[in-house]
C-alpha cells in the first residue's frame, strides 16, 4: 500500500506534535515543512522532509497527499487556510467558535478540486462529535461542556501583558459541585462564574507592586471578572518546574430523558498534552480527508461529516469484528 | 418536509421504547406495527398505526421508508433481519457480538435496493463509536469496556432456569478498582473476575433448598463461576419494588500515550431504562439511514459508516453553529 504523503504548515507545539504523530503512523509518510520562517533556519525531527517558505507551497502541488494545517485560530488559519485549501487537501484545528460558519464558508469557496476539514481536535471536534451524538440519542435534555483542569493560552498571554508581570501560566477549572449536579441529572442552570474557577501562578519582575497585578487579573473583563480567581505568585523556578506541561481536558455532559426515564451520557479527557493529543486527532482526520478525496468528495467538511471508519487505517472487517 | 414513515417489527421493551421514539421526534410518523402475535390482539399506543403479521410485511412494501426491527439477537434477527431487508431499510440492535460479521454478511446479501444498519444502539453502537475514535487518537494505548450497574437479561434467565427459583434478577457490577486503575492510566490487564461482580436478588419457591440455589447459581460455568457472585434472597413483592426496572450503563475508557505523555478518554453511560435509550439510539439512526438510501447508498452499514450529522434532523450549518 503506497504510504500517505504528508505536509505540516507551521511548526510551534501542535506542528510538532502532528510531526510526532505523522511519523509514528504506519500509513503516512512526513515529506514537507510549510515555515514562514527561513526555511534554512528551522530545525525538525524528521531529516528526509524537505522545508519549503509558506509562500513556496505551489511547487508542492501534486506531490502531497494533504498537508496538516498546524497555526493559530487568530490570524494564521484565516490567512492560510484557504491559500492552501486551493492547492491541497487540509486539516486544521480551528477554534475560534463564533467564527466557524464564516471560516466554513471561505474554506468551501477556496476548496473546489480538494477536500478540506476543519476545527478537528477536541474542542472543536471530539467535543462536536459527543454534543451531536448525546443530542441524537437524548433530544430531550440539556448538555454541558466544562473544560479543565488545564492551560489556557490565551488567559496566560492576557496575564503576560500586564505591567509588572514576568511570566504566567492560568488553569481553567471546572467547579466541582457543578459538574456533580450535572452528573446527578438535575440539570441545573449554571452561570459562568459557577461553572468554572481561574487558577494564576503568576511571577512578578522585581519591584513589583503585587497588589496591582491581581486586583488588575481579577478585574479584566471577559477573561477574569466573571470568574472566581485565585492568583498566586511564584518564582520563575517554581514555575518552570511546576507549571511548563500543557495539560488540559474537560468533559461533555448530557442529561436527558425518555419519559419518565432519565439518562446522562458522560465523554471526558484527561490529557498530559494538550498539543500533542490534538495534532494526534488531526493526523487520523488527515488520513480520512485523503479517502475522502479518493472516493470524490470535494469542499468543506467538519468532523461531522466523516464517517468514523476512515479514521483509523484498519479495514471495515476488522473494525466491525474488533471494535463493534 | 415530508415526514419519515416508520414501521416496528416486534413489540416487547424496545419496540415500545422505539414507538415512544418515533412519536416524539418532529420529523417521523409511526406507520405500522408488524408482530408475530396475532395482529388483532396487539394493544399498541399509536391508534392511527396499521398492525399486521410479519407475514404480510410484504404487503407494506413501498409504504414505509424504513422499518426498525425490535427483536432479539438469539433468534428473531438473525431469521427475520434479511426477510425485511429485502422489502425495507432497517436498522437493528443485533448484539451477539461474535456472529456480527456473519449477520453483516447475510444483511449485505440482503439489501440489493436498500440499506440496513445492523448492530445499533450503546454496545455495540455508541461504545463502538468510542473505541474507534479512541483507537483513532490513541494509537498507541488500551481500551477497557465496563457494563453496569445494571440488569442483564440473559443472566436473570439463566437464575430462572434453576429449580426451585420463583423469580430473579442479576446485576452485572464494575469491579470499581479496576475501574480507577485504569482511569489512573495503569493499564492494568484484568481478568474477567477483576473486571465484574454479579450481584442476584432471588425468589425462592416455597419450600426450595436455597443452599443449593446459592450453590447451583456460583458454580453455573459462563455465566457465573468466572465472577465473584452474591446471592441475596427477596420476597416476589421486595422483587418487583425494588428490581423492576431496566438500569444499565457502563464505560470505554482508553489510556494512551504520545511519547511520554499519557492520555485518557472515557465515555460513560447511566441509564434508567436499557430499552428506551437502545430505541432512542435506533431511532436516530433510522434517520440516518433513509437519508443515506436517498443519496443513492445500499447494503448493509454500522454506526461506523454513517457520518454523524445525519442523526438529528438540524442541517448541517445549524450544527456548525450550535455544535462545533
Amino acid at each position: 500500500m503506497e504510504k500517505i504523503k504528508v505536509g505540516i504548515a507551521g511548526y510551534g507545539n501542535i506542528g510538532r506534535g502532528v510531526e510526532k504523530a505523522v511519523n509514528a503512523a504506519v500509513d503516512m509518510e512526513l515529506c514537507a515543512f510549510f515555515t514562514r520562517r527561513d526555511p534554512a533556519a528551522l530545525q525538525t525531527n524528521t531529516p528526509n522532509a524537505k522545508i519549503l517558505s509558506v509562500d513556496d507551497a505551489k511547487s508542492m502541488q501534486g506531490e502531497l497527499d494533504i498537508v496538516i494545517l498546524c497555526g493559530g485560530s487568530a490570524t494564521d488559519l484565516p490567512k492560510q487556510g484557504p491559500v492552501f485549501a486551493r492547492l491541497f487537501n487540509t486539516i486544521d484545528s480551528f477554534d475560534t467558535h463564533a467564527k466557524i460558519p464564516d471560516y466554513f464558508t471561505s474554506m468551501q469557496d477556496a476548496a473546489k478540486d480538494t477536500l478540506s476539514i476543519l476545527s478537528v481536535g477536541w474542542d472543536p471536534g471530539l467535543f462536536s462529535i459527543m454534543r451531536q451524538l448525546s443530542l441524537a440519542a437524548l433530544p430531550t435534555g440539556n448538555d454541558y461542556t466544562f473544560w479543565g483542569r488545564g492551560v489556557s493560552q490565551g488567559h496566560s498571554d492576557a496575564i503576560r501583558r500586564i505591567g509588572g508581570v514576568a511570566n504566567a501560566i492560568q488553569y481553567t477549572v471546572p467547579v466541582e459541585e457543578a459538574v456533580q449536579a450535572v452528573r446527578d441529572g438535575k440539570n441545573p442552570t449554571l452561570t459562568t462564574r459557577q461553572k468554572h474557577l481561574r487558577e494564576c501562578y503568576v511571577v512578578a519582575k522585581d519591584g513589583a507592586d503585587k497588589d496591582r497585578i491581581e486586583r488588575e487579573i481579577k478585574e479584566m473583563p471577559n477573561y477574569f471578572s466573571d470568574y472566581d480567581t485565585t492568583v498566586t505568585f511564584v518564582s520563575e523556578e517554581e514555575l518552570k518546574r511546576c507549571h511548563s506541561k500543557m495539560p488540559h481536558g474537560g468533559m461533555v455532559i448530557r442529561s436527558g430523558s425518555t419519559g419518565e426515564n432519565q439518562h446522562v451520557m458522560e465523554f471526558s479527557l484527561k490529557l498530559d498534552s494538550n498539543p500533542e493529543f490534538t495534532a494526534s486527532v488531526l493526523t487520523a482526520y488527515a488520513r480520512a480527508a485523503v479517502r475522502l478525496h479518493q472516493e470524490g468528495k470535494r469542499g468543506a467538511m467538519t468532523v461531522l461529516d466523516v464517517p468514523l471508519s476512515y479514521l483509523t487505517p484498519e479495514d471495515p472487517a476488522w473494525q466491525r469484528k474488533n471494535l463493534l
